[in-house]
């Protein structure tokens, strides 16, 4: 186990009704005027930014809108909702609804209290020492970003999508009242379940030893989700398995499985890629790069994909050798995300095999991933895996 | 699955060296003027105090010792740390010790700021608005109080034990070292791995359906307990046993594994009539406990007692019924307390069976337990098949 900090300080108020708590808990956080970030029709139809608006009011909270958030959230929002706050002197970002508008509300944070542009943290030419406080109201379980320290944003300037992780990411609050996630479209829900799995499988394959209780963890997490999720898409009034993927969602990426042990991302970063190019959904980008990744990587440690076959996926061994549990390991991992509708080749997300050099050469850095680090020729090696599925 | 709050805003600072750090993390935390509470002379002789006073010093944290603490903490140094915050307006609690350490410090910030006995928030008569901030270096995995809400003294006025739990008792930061463990008595360490297992089990026996997910993150903390104890045991200076039960101890106990359910304590309350009564440790009381308590509980759901022995316990059905599979698994669980050498019966820590009546005559309110409801006959009960064995 590697020494490690560990602090998710965000109160989570997890269940039926709570959104009509979002007032108190902004006060709570000090919060008095509010910028309500939010995407697109679904939380104005179903009601949801109402009421959380009438428990501003209630609260004494004042506020002003953004909508308009879309998937893969772009920094001209950002930019929208930075002048927004310094024109109204806001005080706190309220997210409503699933990691775009939560990641879009943190940038804005990011952004408001600091002199220059927001980017400057997201490229690294500034460190964030300081942020507005934000809270948020979950409707999309995937993302994690309602408990992680990291936020997404893509760059309209040539299709940049990055990451910033900082202690000041982590909303101070975050309500998750599964119903909320009864009306997702299945898609949305599939591209989620995806997302929080492959947030947990970053972490699993490492080369940290002496990771028992972590590797444990995680596939307490994996499983729950296997069984909850096709309960979830058949059933979409289903509370209990809505219930499990939202929670789930969080522990997969406020870092509970990934404290003391190296951790991977190569998926993450390659498929950031293909989101920020074919503006397809970041869990569909994970569902074609992950197994492609796997079927690269899984020679480095044999028997930690034997584990992840046999404990996650119940694979038997059926005499066969170890490379071939590994890689029934990853065919089982391959059929769940199919039977969840999701994409498996490069082709189905829209990318061609002619777009690898470039897709490779976008890779922050041109190198990535810890338990197998890859440079240009590896990640195209990996890409190509995924262009045949 | 129940609506829950969860929050866990403690700072964890885990691995080798960790505590050079205690000067840096009390600023952080806004201290200035710090109380350090400590037990016996084990941290003095073996230079960790020194070590922490130096780092205090180095940061320009000026500190005032409060010694002595002793297992099963009393209200007379509590009283006298009160006194010793208002003299030299102190403005910050540090324990370095396990969890009789830490909760001399909870319950002396709660005492500072209140005009009246710090008792009365343990025994009812007041509620807690306000606290000092405190944090911790950790030296006894066990009590989990490092990320826990929870405080537990002992009035010397009748030898009460009352806990408090208040969002307030959240550590702001927890300082854990896994090789400060090293030189704990091996008794000491067993009561700890006792204690942590019965935080996770009062959590896991439970009748709030649909809670697959807090059940296998249960487990998943059991079975790396049970892996790690008896590595630690044999050797004591094995740092990734000792780091697993560091870490497992403070999951046991700061909720992770027992959110959105109904827990049971039934076995703690008891428990602590029986530490309060003839001073033995915490873990030892949980020991003669919970096997009694099963014993007498697990009719009313033998299924998930069946879980219980063959997921944590690995008991094979070999034919059996689901009673003789559930009570293999109790008698499993009594079989590894026996090898950490842990006491079995009443009498081994002391007790004599005509006790029972006052025993049962202290525990709070005269009833207890959620799992099942144990009212004073129920609880004569347990204590007798405690007496047995």
């Amino acid at each position: 186990m590697l020494n490690f900090e560990f602090c998710s300080p965000t109160k989570f108020v997890f269940g039926r009704g709570t959104q009509q708590q979002a007032g108190r808990l902004v006060r709570e956080a000090g919060g008095t005027r509010a910028l309500v970030v939010y995407g697109g029709g679904s939380v104005v139809r179903s009601g949801l930014l109402a009421q959380v608006l009438a428990s501003l009011d209630e609260a004494g909270v004042a506020h002003v809108e953004l909508g308009g958030v879309r998937p893969n959230p772009r920094s001209g929002l950002v930019y929208e909702g930075i002048r927004l706050c310094r024109e109204n002197q806001l005080d706190f970002l309220l997210a409503v609804g699933g990691g775009s508008s939560i990641d879009t509300a943190k940038a804005i944070a990011d952004g408001v209290p600091y002199d220059g542009d927001f980017w400057d943290f997201y490229c690294g030419k500034a460190k964030l020492t300081r942020a507005l406080p934000h809270g948020c109201v979950l409707t999309i379980p995937a993302a994690g970003s309602e408990g992680s320290n990291s936020s997404v944003i893509t760059h309209e300037d040539g299709d940049l999508k990055r990451g910033l992780s900082s202690e000041l990411h982590r909303p101070r609050f975050a309500i998750m009242n599964p119903e909320l996630t009864f009306t997702l479209p299945r898609y949305q829900l599939a591209c989620g379940i995806t997302d929080m799995m492959a947030h947990i499988m970053e972490r699993y394959f490492t080369n940290t030893p002496d990771v028992a209780l972590t590797d444990r963890m995680a596939e307490a997490l994996l499983l729950s989700i296997i069984e909850a999720a096709p309960r979830a898409m058949a059933d979409s009034t289903d509370y209990e398995s809505h219930a499990t993927l939202m929670w789930a969602g969080m522990l997969a990426h406020n870092n509970s499985v990934g404290v003391g042990r190296e951790q991977d991302w190569a998926s993450h970063h390659i498929g950031h890629e293909l989101s920020a190019r074919y503006d397809c959904a970041h869990g569909a980008s994970l569902a074609v790069i992950f197994p492609a990744w796997m079927k690269y990587t899984y020679t480095h440690d044999v028997a930690r994909f034997v584990r992840f076959a046999t404990v996650v996926w119940g694979v038997e061994r059926d005499g066969r050798s170890d490379e071939e549990v590994a890689l029934a390991g990853i065919a089982a991992m391959e059929a769940f995300f199919t039977s969840l509708g999701m994409p498996h080749t490069l082709a189905d997300v829209g990318g061609k095999e002619e777009d690898i050099p470039a897709l490779t050469a976008k890779v922050v850095n041109g190198k990535t991933g810890h338990f197998v680090e890859l440079l240009p020729p590896q990640i195209e090696d990996v890409l190509h895996i995924a262009a045949k599925g």
